[in-house]
């Protein structure tokens, strides 16, 4: 074994190297996330895979190794009720911001599933946790909120290694949020998400397939060593 | 084939369903993740796997797909140095911050990479993209941020797939990096990373290892249906 490895000249792999499958699988749970609004199944998440997926957000980096995140898992119908009012109040408002064509598309189409899917997530950021001044906050004072998001982002790519769906359900008030599930003053809600297991997963995402926007080509987002002097408008 | 289906109950797997394999292979690259400051390699990394990289951080969700990110991928050791000297001043300001014990102990520790990584990556917000009225985004304008963020983490963990090492400098001014890569004033700097080959993963956080904050119970983190009534101080 040893000669064989002097004569391959590679080395050992380390204990936590990846492979190419597990790179591959990677990729595949990356690139088929979606964001889930139609398709939820009302199974319900058996409790030891809702614990890993939140044990994958709570592996999320953050700031100064803050962890300024908190977890609050909502299955109550009565709850995801109110929840769903405030969302329709919010979404009547926005209805109005986009002109008459947008608008008309807009409401036409199913941007949640708070009922539908059996679990609501919401992730929170307590700004205050382990003092005030907080390693690697001091130049970036959002760096706290961002970690939270780090932690959805986790917790999305978990979920879907789980095949579970996902939706981020961001058109809600988050003062509304705050009041239904008793969420004090200092803590800021980062997001509401549904989750719950799905007939399928669409092959792109939603609002690409209906034409609201196109995929950006990656070579326009990508620029070498400056931001480009012709710069994108 | 039929027929055993048939027997065995169980619906025939789905072109995009992840197989157990797989779901370990994210979670071992989910645990495994690391913010990587001391253990760069300068061996450069491969043009393909760059692609692939920011491939994944690309296919990151946005609000309302507005796919709101930039990337500046940067070699040149004169920018970085550059990086290096705003980081140098936004960490001298940061330690006087700390109480005394705490200074002392910060000054000691090793917070970034960005001579000994062989490539930076910025990775911005363009607020203004695709209009003023951004579906998803009219309750909650903080979400084109949020999107760039879940771009970060989607880089992050591609990047541990590839056995890439990242770290987020955040001890940094946004004003001064966006002067040395020519950044204009209407797009936000998100995050600085480091990537590059490493010498080994640690198998915790660093600053775990060394006393700097443990990691919480997820017990502590998560709370079902409420938040708790003797809420944490």
């Amino acid at each position: 074994m040893v000669l064989f490895q002097l004569l391959s000249r590679k080395p050992p792999p380390r204990p936590l190297d990846i492979t190419k499958e597990e790179r591959e699988a990677v990729y595949k749970t990356i690139f088929s996330r979606r964001d889930v609004r139609n398709e939820y199944l009302p199974n319900p998440i058996p409790d030891e895979v809702l614990k890993r997926v939140l044990t994958a957000a709570h592996h999320a980096p953050s700031v100064g190794f803050m962890q300024p995140w908190d977890f609050i898992t909502i299955k109550s119908t009565k709850t995801r009720a109110a929840i769903k009012q405030a969302f329709l109040e919010a979404h009547k408002e926005a209805a109005d911001m986009f002109d008459e064509a947008k608008s008309e598309q807009y409401k036409g189409l199913k941007l949640e599933g708070i009922m539908e899917a059996p679990i609501g997530i919401c992730i929170t950021c307590d700004r205050t946790r382990n003092g005030p001044v907080v390693l690697g906050k001091t130049a970036n004072p959002e760096m706290d909120l961002y970690s939270s998001v780090c932690a959805v982002q986790n917790l999305w790519l978990a979920a879907r290694a789980e095949n579970l769906g996902v939706g981020w359900v961001s058109i809600i008030h988050h003062d509304a949020l705050k009041k239904i599930i008793n969420i004090p003053d200092h803590i800021t809600p980062i997001a509401y998400l549904c989750m719950g297991y799905v007939s399928f997963f669409h092959e792109k995402p939603e609002l690409e397939k209906v034409g609201w926007l196109n995929r950006e080509d990656l070579s326009n987002v990508v620029h070498e060593e400056f931001w480009p002097e012709n710069e994108r408008i």
